[in-house]
């Protein structure tokens, strides 16, 4: 079966701009085909000078980094997922030595290169061109509004170590790189060293591209050694794998006083709640079956997500088990993954096929029993389409039913492949307590299609949760699935899943930056931001700011126009045309007795419309059309014979990377005659470069 | 010197809804008065059961608090706020034991309840009226619309157990109660001994006001021994003191391993920089002289957030000590609190003292220069207004100026009571390094009246800080000060700091939730959030929206109004209506050139003001005011001979409290005669109840 051949190559590392490999006659750790067993490769760090790698990221890299925005940050990856699509195959096959089918090569490569573009895409959509990353709205902390707080988030002056788990080499590596890489902080990734020549594979190619600046990406093909040991408060660590390890490395003092910000995502025990209402026969147990079967198939089982918990009423237990075989047997066909036809493929080593049969014995000797599948050596398709015995790490799917829905064996013994169990609640209440019983998931599904029940069961069980699918015949059909986590989404849970978030768009970013509070007068808090802040400087020169084109409008250039006024004439023509009849504006008296309006009064959208009028230059120009309006509040109303007028200041500019305009923001106030704020809005504009 | 009575009574805890002391003859560790060193009571923790007063908050508090909703909970802190606010005296008094100045008292029992009162009002000004916070827009996830992601925050099944510093006894414990509380999670305070019966005091306050539910706080005073043995990842642990301790309990295996979410806040090397432009004579170099004078000596300096460092131009050393010099011998009388006149009091006790003083020889044995200060016992004003000797933990401020800025002393030795240190820089690039050499601090003060040297500062140091302040002549007067912490922004910093945040308004409730991401079809997500998603069902009755009170109305209750068909006539009378001459409204061959246009369209806010004419219900109704409009786009140009219509669909339900009406967000939709989108936004109303 094995080859055992010493030449095969040491996996290299890419460390400080170059590859690198252990100088002399290393050994190294042996790594296999999942399949065939055969020898593929070597990894070694020996020699590697990690305290140098870590000093590149935050020297090289956050300088390199830190010359671009936002913005272009998200740009290079859509060129890098754009580069990576295109040279998919070679990773597919080498991906195939995994023991991954095609559907787990799509997972994990494509899956990977997807959320490149997606934070490609909302890098650009939702930060702003620039560095700093403002949170939340201003706080007025005087009276006279000289000073105020505002949160800004700034990233983190060290690097982003991503010390990964061996089923998504190419997923595992890329959802960690994207957000990291956004934020503008170095990566360091270490993959695992079973399907570490994946990622090894991956990092040639992005190499190759010359996409990525000096010093952004490295990668440690073996083992990590003494890497804790050379970070501090300024780096990150975000771990993915089992709960062992991310509790070791927890413990280490650089983590545990020296401040690294560590987060963890460990695979965790999770749970499918079967609804009431999900009876057989119905599109909601049909979806929660195929969901059940699909995760205890994919990957062999080897996802952190996977179902390890079924949980279903009491007397369902039968027809889940039922319906479960029935589909295995109908639809999975285990085997080499380069077989034609070939649903489930290999553990990723015989190491891992052991421990995953220890698990299941454990778990029958607690009073588990199989419902579907054995211990025993699968026959298995091999590469050749021949059916027979293979020394591969195969093993059949395994279904384990429970008479004790409290076994501890269920709620805290993880089979990391293709093994699932299955046990029944009473009501609702005890199928949330039964999920909560794995002390903290991934992800849960709920499978109902009773408004109720999915109300309960999902905010029951959510804080032990980072993620729940509700699965109903309106979703069963275009569900991302349960074991799927996507880029917009956070991703990580709490408790034995490890107590970390990835992922979740912009969110994951952020886990990337420092927030800070930064308080000041307006003028200085505008320096700081780059946004203007009320009460900050206008500039109103002669030019109106509609005038100007992206390159000279700065911010705060302002325009402050004479008073309008309004009369009862003009509230009533509006009226009519716009057929805004309302009482407000259309009799004295009712508007009188309503609390908030001292008589008939002008309507919110005369004033927009007219604030419009007042702030306009009619001519063509740079500003290009108002796309938006946000945070419109009207404050006082105005009446007949009262007047108006707007200031309009420039808030928050942002050119685009790829088109010839960009947005700019502006600040609106509109004040009547006595100076008093009638309204407050930012108006949104597409403005030429 | 000292009382050796024995009969000073035990502090007593407040443990599952009731007062406790150790039963039988325990003598406890001693409390002393920090000016007289009288013993004035003992605390003991011996027999308490800590694992039944985690079990009560898990389960009474979470149940009492779990029949609130956030507004409701806001309210009540409100109401304490208003009940301890006229019972301060009763505080002061007790708190004066501490060696806490009338100064030092506003800052911890007046800063406490306002506290209180902030998240009395941000509670229910800037969350919904219900249990769950939804967290970011909604993410389509499938092309039709049939599914989506929703990030949702639910509060954490556990309970909060804050362990606080000696410092502020009361603020201390207010600033951590008031955000669990209104998330909903049970507190458990364990004060620190030596001022534990000022916090006790503040207890016994809040239970005789009856305001808070059952379970919802209790108290420790004394050893929290076991207490973290107990937790589990349901709890939070937030943790304010030295940093050796915050080690200590961050290496707890029910931390390090059991996921108990942690936070911490230990002092830290806090920097002042005085900018380049900050010269002696400007209002600048005043206003950072007087901050450190007052940070110095302020609580006597046993302040997290106390300056430690200044870092000045290398030039301006001998300014900046002559200066700190001149003021301190002009306002500092150093003294028992309770006379008059006294502005610095005593340390909090005479092991403090030994500890500060140990630190001052330190660093003068590392290089320091005592620029100020001796370590010899101060002259001290008594509290009968006599001057001399005393065997009180008094201290004179102490100034510290060394010639080697980077002495490793300077960065990591903390003399936790009135003592600073002066350290000069080259330039702004060596102010920000010689800034992160603290390793990550709560605050910095940059003084400068220079746009441009705060934001090299500013963001040069923004990652090793949780606060910033930037002090210059506009806000000098209005700053709330380096060393005070407010409850409206962040409260923490990475590294050194300890890693943790608190406070931050709302921010500082979710840090009490679990943010879950939830997946499923627009009905269910609907249900499980109270919030109307795009695609769920509508309710179109026969009742106009409008004409339902919040009693009636529910989420989904919808209207579609016939199509408008908007001419030529119409823009251009809209036009000179409003005066908003826009070419794309006037100038048919201008429009066309506009990449966006394909010729003369309709002003967007015509569009809206013709939606409210299609929406709007005449008659007075339950339906008082639109006081806003949210999160327009414009998607789809409207021409001349396009027609309209406005689906208006009620989206999110907010009851108030303390009035007879609420907010009622409606989803609003144009769409033109071929039903593609011409514009989205949310339109907000007050509703009668």
């Amino acid at each position: 079966m094995t080859s055992t051949a010493v030449d095969v190559e040491i996996v290299p590392s890419y460390i400080q701009d170059a590859w690198w490999t252990p100088a002399g006659d290393v050994s190294g750790t042996e790594v296999r085909d999942a399949s065939t067993g055969d020898l593929l490769a070597r990894v070694s760090t020996d020699g590697l000078d990690l305290a140098a790698a870590v000093e590149h990221g935050r020297t090289v890299g956050q300088a390199s980094l830190g010359r671009l925005t936002f913005h272009q940050r998200a740009l290079k990856l859509k060129e890098l997922a754009q580069y990576l699509n295109a040279r998919r195959e070679v990773l597919y096959e080498v991906s195939h030595r995994t023991g991954a089918t095609k559907i787990d090569n799509m997972i994990d490569i494509d899956g990977g290169i997807g959320v490149l573009f997606t934070f490609g895409s909302k890098g650009r959509r939702e930060l702003p061109n620039s560095q700093i990353v403002v949170d939340g709205p201003a706080e007025v902390l005087a009276k006279d509004g000289s000073f105020m707080g505002q949160h800004i988030y700034t990233r983190i002056p060290g690097v982003a170590v991503q010390i990964n788990a061996f089923n998504f080499p190419v997923w595992g590596m890329l959802e960690k790189l994207a957000p990291a890489f956004i934020a503008g902080v170095p990566t360091i990734v270490k993959p695992a060293t079973p399907t570490g020549y994946v990622a090894a594979a991956a990092v040639k190619l992005i190499i190759e591209s010359n996409i990525l600046p000096a010093g952004s990406l490295q990668l440690i093909s073996g083992s990590a050694r003494d890497l804790l040991d050379h970070l501090d408060y300024r780096d990150a660590v975000a771990f993915t794998g089992s709960a062992s390890t991310a509790n070791l490395l927890k413990s280490h003092p650089n983590v545990a006083q020296g401040g690294i910000r560590f987060t963890a995502e460990a695979d965790s025990l999770n749970a499918a709640i079967l609804g009431p209402d999900a009876v057989p026969g119905t599109p909601e147990f049909d979806a929660y079956i195929k969901s059940l079967v699909t995760e205890m198939t994919a990957k062999a089982g080897q996802k952190c997500t996977s179902i390890r918990r079924a949980i279903v009423p009491k007397d369902r237990i039968q027809d889940v088990a039922d319906a479960v075989r029935a589909r295995i047997e109908q639809r999975v066909v285990v085997g080499d993954p380069r077989a034609e036809g070939v649903t489930m493929g290999a553990l990723a080593s015989l190491e891992q096929l052991n421990d995953v049969r220890a698990a299941v014995q454990a778990m029958v000797d607690a009073g588990g029993e199989l419902a579907y599948g054995t211990l025993d050596a699968p026959q298995v398709t091999r590469a050749d389409g021949t059916v027979g015995d293979s020394e591969g790490a195969f093993m059949s799917p395994v279904l384990v039913t429970w008479a004790d829905a409290e076994a501890e064996a269920v709620h805290s013994l993880e089979a990391f492949g293709p093994v699932s169990s299955v046990i029944g609640y009473e009501d609702l209440a005890d199928a949330v307590r039964l999920a909560a019983m794995g002390a903290g998931s991934l992800v849960a599904t709920v499978a109902t299609n009773d408004p109720e029940a999915a109300r309960v069961l999902v905010t029951g069980i959510a804080a032990h949760h980072g993620r729940v699918l509700v699965l109903n015949r309106e979703d069963a059909k275009t569900s991302t699935g349960h074991g799927s986590p996507v880029p917009h989404l956070v991703h990580g849970g709490p408790g034995r899943a490890g107590g970390g978030e990835e992922l979740g768009g912009i969110r994951s970013v952020l886990h990337h930056m420092q927030r800070t509070a930064v308080q000041g007068s307006p003028n200085m808090l505008t320096a700081v931001t780059g946004v203007w802040h009320t009460g900050a400087d206008q500039n109103f020169d002669d030019v109106h700011p509609f005038r100007k084109s992206l390159a000279k409008l700065k911010i705060g250039d302002a325009l402050r126009s004479e008073l309008r006024q309004v009369t009862l004439e003009d509230i009533t023509a509006f009226a009519n045309e716009t057929g805004d009849t309302f009482y407000a504006h259309t009799n004295q008296e009712a508007a009188a007795a309503n609390p908030f309006f001292p008589g008939i009064v002008a309507h919110g959208y005369l004033l927009l419309a007219w604030g419009a009028g007042l702030f306009v230059e009619p001519a063509p120009g740079p500003v290009l059309a108002n796309y938006g309006l946000e945070n419109l509040r009207f404050i006082t109303p105005v009446a007949a014979g009262d007047s108006i007028r707007v200031t309009l200041t420039a808030k928050r500019i942002t050119p685009r990377e790829t088109d010839e305009y960009g947005e700019v923001a502006w600040d609106a106030v509109l004040t009547n005659q006595n100076d008093e704020i009638v309204a407050t809005y930012d108006v949104l504009t597409l403005v030429e470069k």
